[in-house]
């Protein structure tokens, strides 16, 4: 890299993250979620208006995935597996449904307007998946991740991420030749589910190995970047085994929460954290060019109509998602809004629509709209349906605060005497 | 960027981290300093051995710059700058009699090998600057950065790094073209002064705007972001103005270390030191070709003498270099081997003789190998000179703990007790 290119990422580096703490805060301050002020200055940086960020540079895009490593990482240190499963057949019918409602409802809309078969999965698939850190962001900024809702939505997004890999593999299958395989489904299916089970079930023999090791270990920072290399390690093993980075950085969360070391270890990940995960939703914001949405030129109409369809049928597939499991006692508005976000994992349905060439550019941006209109609407109404939790925050918690024990609170709160 | 390159980045970090770790553990165990293994470790992983860390890669060269930014960074937020300015005399004896003697040893040595005028002055300039970074992390491992000789050697490599530009200014001119230029000199030297005098000033005025903004700001993570993004920002500048990275990030941890939120920006920036610091350290390790020093091998030999002589004029010339300052009190045989280390900065001088064509590929290594024996000497010696201070280290704290307030220890005492 020469020095010119290194002074380039420098500089990129201060306007995402500068960009992403003054959207954040000033979205906070009109009373809406920091991760919409995130998005927000991450379209304005995009291709389509300053174009300083760009979303397939290299280095964008590792710092990027490296966010949402991350991300899931705190997100399956944050999660009680046993909470989870408890809710696991709310969660289980809603992502079912939540799948099933908006690929009807999509596949419909889009044969409706006259495009093919195999445009129609395509978009149909875009609609399914949850993008869980958006909402999982919004729930954990609320204090309400650790709400009956916050884990429905949050066993339903993971299920959703891997019914989502299913069928991404199987549409990929289809545009690209040997057709629909219900084989190549079940094997992509039990990849995924496989290796959350493995992990977890050799974690439970390893894991105190790793705390006797750890106890060893006097370097400064050891548990923390011990936990990164497993998180990285975990996202790459299940990447190369057929399933998603996420998948394994979240089993690598799930596993490392039943360390001794696991409140220092969120404590230096949440650091990271604060660093890696605004430039991942800065760099998603900046993949949506906005250019193709502008009313006034006629080119642009039926991609805003198809567009706009799609962002409909898109809310309404997953919002009624949440009153299917009739049983939950919990309030169903907030799970079926919590669904709603796809993010970038609708993004990259709709990036493989592209490279298998089922979608011409206009469809890519239609998908995009949706894609875009549903992760920005899903925080403000998540907000108005939740009120946050009366808490302190303090400055240097992040969402590991929604977690501490009792005898941590004590200790702050002697810190704070002291 | 690809998936598989993606893929690919993601294992070398997770073997660079890893490596480092277990480089540092090792070598903690047999009662040497953990950056020593991190080097090693760099060595094994780099282009001559196993081939898996390309020190010129794209990525590793920004990550291994972010690291060494945060480390300049974090080094700027434990010194205080009353304490630099009052061992100030000695430090800039310290620094100036280590840039001379070198000069003129390497100098000497070269012409007498038969070597060029410019090929002399290039390798006496590679000899001149300390690298802070090696010899800053053994005296804060070993618990001794805030003694007088620590502040000595702090602020004589400090003043080292800013010659050390001016000389590579200088020489740059020569090799290129326009010859010596006193003006150049000068206009080189009073930007890297002047950059940190300025940033100082400003900063003075700017620090408590910045605390109050903070105060505002209740979005977890917030100081340590704005900290990075201070430190990024300001070593960009410095770069832009004519002096370097490193100045501008040491200068941003001397500012901000007025704040009172510095503490928290202390822990959360350790924890992205742990990440970022010990890549730097083995991209280091990884730049060094060790196929240059085959003794069996016949073309390798006069880049053996060469560089065994380097190893011993650098050597003398610095640790003479500690003794200059007559009238301090301290340990003089610490503050000269502490100055020994050579790391990236002769390495960089190294890398610009071979781009203005006035090195031959031996001579590169033969300067490489100066560097390498140099930075691996400085830290066992300094640890057989300076027992370690008894303190208990805490996995959560990184270099940060040497300044933990009375107030701080008090509340680390109660959470012990909860």
């Amino acid at each position: 890299m020469d020095h010119h290119h290194l002074l380039h990422y420098l500089s990129l580096l201060v306007v995402m993250l500068a960009g992403a703490k003054i959207g954040g805060a000033l979205l906070q301050r009109i009373g809406q979620p920091a991760v919409l002020g995130e998005l927000l200055v991450g379209v304005i940086l995009g291709a389509s208006l300053l174009g300083w960020v760009q979303a397939d540079d290299e280095i964008v895009t590792l710092f990027k995935e490296l966010g949402v490593i991350i991300l899931l990482f705190e997100i399956g240190l944050e999660t009680d597996l046993k909470k989870l499963l408890q809710v696991g057949g709310v969660s289980t019918a809603v992502a079912l449904a939540g799948v099933a409602f908006p690929f009807a409802l999509g596949y419909g809309v889009t044969r409706a307007l006259g495009h093919s078969d195999i445009v129609s999965i395509f978009t149909g698939a875009a609609l399914t998946a949850t993008s869980v850190g958006i909402t999982a962001r919004v729930l954990s900024d609320l204090g309400r991740l650790q709400d009956p809702e916050g884990q429905v939505i949050l066993g339903a997004a993971i299920i959703d991420d891997v019914i989502g890999l299913v069928i991404l593999a199987v549409v990929s299958g289809v545009a690209s030749g040997p057709g629909f395989s219900p084989l190549l489904a079940a094997k992509t299916a039990g990849i995924a589910f496989g290796f959350l089970a493995v992990t977890l079930l050799v974690g439970r023999w390893l894991v105190p190995l790793v705390a006797k090791l750890l106890a060893k270990v006097t370097l400064p920072g050891t548990p923390t970047i011990l936990a990164i290399i497993i998180a990285l390690g975990l996202a790459w093993l299940a990447d190369r085994a057929g399933s998603a980075l996420i998948i394994g950085a979240f089993a690598a969360g799930l596993l490392l929460r039943e360390l001794p070391q696991h409140e220092q270890i969120e404590k230096g990940v949440a650091s990271l954290g604060h660093f890696f995960v605004p430039i991942f939703f800065v760099a998603v914001g900046a993949a949506v060019d906005v250019r193709a949405f502008n009313p006034l030129d006629p080119a642009a109409r039926p991609t805003l109509l198809l567009g706009g369809l799609l962002v409909v049928v898109a809310i309404i597939g997953k919002f009624a998602a949440g009153f299917v499991p009739f049983w939950f006692r919990g309030n169903k508005y907030v799970v079926g809004v919590g669904m709603v976000p796809r993010g970038e994992v609708g993004l990259i349905f709709a990036q493989k629509g592209l490279d298998f060439g089922a979608f011409t550019a206009p469809m890519f941006s239609a998908v995009a709209l949706m894609v875009m209109v549903t992760t920005f609407i899903a925080p403000p109404l998540l907000k108005l349906l939740l009120r946050p939790l009366p808490k302190q925050k303090s400055d240097t918690q992040g969402i590991e605060d929604l977690v501490v024990g009792p005898e941590q609170k004590a200790s702050t709160a002697a810190k704070g005497e002291a």
